[in-house]
């Protein structure tokens, strides 16, 4: 129906560099939608980790430019896993991806599901010496269709956008007078993003505190809340207002996961600072 | 003689994403040839390692676009290996390359070499301050005026493409009834492709197996051939016949060549599976 | 004043290929100015590490296509350290960065700054939810800006030039005969960049010397300069003429680094060849 053109292709992944994967992808590009430019979100997503690559998409996504988002983390590929494409924003973006949780961050944090489509129409897809690669055989040709001005209704039956596997993205609950959190992302610089804003801990506590107590495993400290790793001070672990709005454990240059010794999934409760106190010195570890 | 231009430039090396190399060659396409796009295949390559760049080549062969392909892993860079660009496809495509093993299986992949020439015209190379980054100072301007339209013949001087050194790529042989093969490569999350497909099994069986015994140092495993890793079920090892129509020894969502402590270049029989039976959970390493 | 625009981004930082900060930035930039080509010089830059940046940034700077050139090691973003932007080679190029010492080498070798400013105009920046991501709120944005042909005393405040923090790189000094020199640079083949070329040892010893004798910890080792790693052979270290013109401890096919047990930062004294003998094989370590 439509024939709304797209000449813009973001592409999310755990193909890494070493091999041939992402590079195939754009070369299939380039053959079928020449003028499209495509954009590399990242591709060296841990393997498997769909909840990583949902959280990097949903960090992105208020970012991306109109067009099409193919993402692939998709441990299922050649199995009975559905492939999907969702369009979102008003037909500003399609979304096409594994129906494995990977996608729906994104799409909420972008609206919701105006469309969505199991992409089951193989005359879009490339023929193949084998079935792993969906990314290779399905996503990128209709992604390039799509960029063509096919209609998404034209590369797949249409689905229920209820229906797709929600992302499993941990809430913040309340628990003994304070906010029961999780690091959810440990970045290259070993901060240790929580699940958490200011604003969050505002709500519950009737103010946004300037500091807060921190607690995971066997240890509890006292944190300043601030808005610049270096604001922290050489050594001192603090809590930082990260870029995306969220609070990370984190120190000055250096990496606060491997000093703390923690890592992604780690339970961390927050509850209101008692002391106006010294923010206690990071005893590294040998 | 020929004025075919190209606009798209292929490019596969192990200079990695540390530093600088694959910028500087960007960079001078830019300059050079402003309009061409370059597709990256793949640049975290092992360093040194021919035979695996040589094999990711033939990988992505059948979905390159047209033009120049730059392909760099070349630890004799400023010594006597040659440096050559083979023309393959009709003049769809240019290989450029060291003469070490890397291009020959790709230049095979695409029907065999139409011209080839040893790239020794110093008037289209860069000048430059050190001799050891012909990526930099011979393949890139190389490949900007070949993309211009200057001729093959007009970057070198004409060599026999049958002298260039060809790729170490192991052949399975028949042996005590089964194939003895060998682990090609192990893919970022773990499987362990082998250089034999469903069809070599097949011609040597006389018909398409549905299970195989595979045996690699002491061990012995009657395994299932599927089409997707899911198939599997988890914690079963299998044979998936993968993305390129290999089998590769393979786990679902977890890494068989860790689980397995074996590598590239592991030595595998494979023969008929005896059984119809169960497959075997794989003990897990501590 | 000025309405040059600019075509071209290129792009260093340390922030991996891991998470999606490489592919915000280049959303941004397609968002804000559709047609510009980003090149990515260089993401895998140790976190925090200046002094290699700067170092990635000074060999990649006479490769660079005319345009903006973003860079991003930036431990202290959020707080005091400035952004700066500084026009370079007429107005061919403008460095963007944090006043950090990252830039300081890369504007001298293009033949120092013509104009310079702090990026203090928050019109040109990004709202966002955090302070910590100079690069996607400030200098992405800006450099959108300056593509536009908007000019650089409409994004910040001039200031003086010879404010900037200058980068540190050492400089090999006399010392006993010889020169005191340091690896500045380990590639990703193991070779062991040292900050002196074989210009700098004959200006010191009055001749062009095809041996030195090179000291560092307990070792002294007499060594060939070649001017490419396969002419050292096999299992022999040298000196190789590397691709910038700077001497670097090289072994051929191996890494010189892991074999010798060295990294960034060693010091290394290179004095006058006493011997025309033997080049002394490496003892591989167990």
């Amino acid at each position: 129906m439509s024939s709304r053109r797209y000449d813009t292709v973001s592409f999310l992944s755990d193909f890494g560099h070493g091999t041939d994967a992402v590079g195939i992808i754009k070369s299939i590009m380039r053959d079928l939608a020449p003028d499209v430019v495509v954009i590399d979100i990242a591709h060296d997503i841990t393997p498997f980790d769909v909840r990583a690559a949902s959280l990097a998409l949903a960090r992105a996504v208020p970012y991306l430019p109109e067009g099409i988002i193919i993402t692939s983390v998709d441990p299922g590929a050649g199995g009975s896993r559905r492939v999907v494409a969702v369009e979102i924003a008003g037909g500003a973006g399609i979304v096409i991806g594994p129906d494995n949780g990977l996608i729906a961050t994104g799409v909420a944090l972008a609206g919701g599901a105006d469309r969505a489509v199991v992409l089951d129409r193989d005359e879009h897809h490339l023929a193949s010496p084998g079935a792993t690669f969906a990314a290779r055989d399905v996503m990128a040709p209709v992604a390039a269709a799509l960029c063509r001005g096919v209609d998404l209704f034209a590369v797949g039956t249409e689905i229920d956008a209820a229906t797709l596997l929600p992302s499993v993205v941990p809430i913040p609950r309340e628990e003994n007078g304070g906010l029961s959190c999780e690091v959810i992302w440990v970045d290259r610089f070993g901060n240790c993003q929580l699940n958490v804003s200011v604003d969050d801990l505002a709500t519950v506590w009737g103010t946004a505190p300037e500091r807060a107590r921190v607690s995971w495993a066997d240890n509890v400290r006292n944190l300043r809340i601030t808005t610049s790793y270096a604001d922290l001070g050489a050594g001192a672990l603090g809590l930082v207002v990260d870029s995306t709005g969220l609070l990370s454990l984190s120190l000055d240059r250096a990496s606060a996961a491997r000093e703390l010794g923690i890592g992604e999934g780690e339970g961390v409760l927050v509850t209101p600072s008692d002391e106006q106190g010294v923010t206690v010195p990071v005893t590294l570890r040998a």
